[in-house]
């Protein structure tokens, strides 16, 4: 049996996330359904993390093992013809026996996009966050950011339900940016790109959620809601209920997955 | 009566244009249901252009006439409250007695994106060419569109069918660039903006679908398919046969308007 890597890219808008889900459409079920077309075998296929209805990918890793004699171009060629426009495969590997895209992920970076311009974006619906409450404070945001950074028990940052046995994870990097200085935005006007504000969380895992709830705690911060000195007190609470809310789905992207 | 300049955005994906069709959904008809929704009056929109379907604006301008004593203000929220997601009132500005956004205006530019990775962009979907053919020569198309600046007879770069008077335009600017050298890219990955290609076409005026055959014949030079002098015989042949095809609706943005 072949291990095969896959780095994928989605839009999510049109999936009910990452995860097989009885009557749903999910990313996971389409590309299943594509791999039994183009092998003959039903596969099941593991991500490096489950994204939730209307997060987005630009390179998420998945596996799957097979048989099949095809080779990994032929099979990224076909993959990619079968899919829907809204996914694509960006690169097959093979991968050493065992390989699994969650237990061997070293780090992991995500990407949030919002937009507090006054008036919305019509090229990025369910790309960003519309934030229509008025402009956020992005220095404040990350002086505020900066108490996340290095290992904590994050449970205040985690949705409950969860499983996870431990709630213990390291932030490496934390950028919240406006406009990308510099960067010209090819799609929207020049000015555009001021109203776009990045917060990027890279880490060795995630909680559930944990991504979207740092974003809105922040965001609490940026609106002057909160202290800068506030995200500090969230973490010590080890308390879901009283971190910023959930920040929307459609403004986070699954960047990049790291493996040794 | 008032005259009321608006700039608008939109994604031209599920609009059959900009202009009124009988039981197509249109980007006029849109806006001039909601102006009526708001004012209570009937009005006729009239843009700087009409886009064809699935072309998208940056900045489009556009007028109507009306009695109204809503402010420039109230008018913009409230339009906005009603539009649908993927048109957007930038500006409202009380224009001048008889202002035409047509007669009026003194330059336009569009801008066209085409990517050619060799895998699809999964969310750009509708909103570049997907160019799958191989990577396009852009230097060569670059120098290969010097010959189209000035004042020339834009005939063969005209879609036949149209009735305007003079074939004649000035083209100010033409650059033809890949990934926007340093401009990073807010939602792709940093190694994706290196997939796109953009043209921008800057002049006094244009010729139906003339911004999409002078891509489709910078594209023919770009993928190898013709010489760099090629573009200067098709201009002098003033026969829209000769030059290349009509590059698709979907990569085309109609940047900006410019008038006194």
């Amino acid at each position: 049996m072949r291990t095969i890597r896959l780095t994928l890219a989605y839009d999510g808008t049109n999936y009910a996330g990452w995860q097989v889900q009885p009557d749903r459409t999910t990313v996971q079920g389409t590309l299943e359904a594509v791999i039994e077309k183009v092998t003959g075998q039903q596969v099941r296929v593991t991500a490096s993390g489950r994204t939730d209805a209307g997060v987005h990918a630009l390179a998420q890793v998945a596996a799957f093992t097979t048989d099949s004699h095809l080779t990994t171009d032929v099979l990224q060629r076909a993959l990619n013809a079968e899919l829907p426009r809204d996914v694509a495969v960006l690169h097959v590997n093979e991968a050493a026996d065992g390989f699994h895209p969650i237990r061997d992920a070293l780090r992991k970076r995500y990407r949030y996009v919002i937009h507090d311009g006054s008036v919305r974006d019509t090229l990025r619906r369910g790309q960003c966050w519309q934030y229509v409450h008025g402009r956020l404070d992005v220095d404040a945001m990350q002086r505020a950011a900066r108490a996340l950074l290095g290992t904590h028990d994050f449970s205040s940052f985690e949705t409950t339900g969860a499983e996870r046995l431990s709630s213990v994870r390291t932030i490496y990097d934390l950028p919240v940016e406006r406009g990308r200085a510099g960067g010209g935005d090819l799609l929207t006007s020049e000015l555009a790109a001021s109203d776009l504000v990045t917060v990027e969380v890279e880490a060795d895992g995630f909680l559930y959620n944990m991504v979207r709830a740092i974003v809105g705690t922040l965001v609490d911060v940026g609106r002057g809601a909160r202290e800068e000195s506030w995200v500090a007190d969230v973490l010590d609470a080890t308390d879901r209920r009283v971190a910023g809310p959930t920040a929307p789905p459609e403004g986070l992207f699954l960047v990049r997955v790291e493996y040794e």
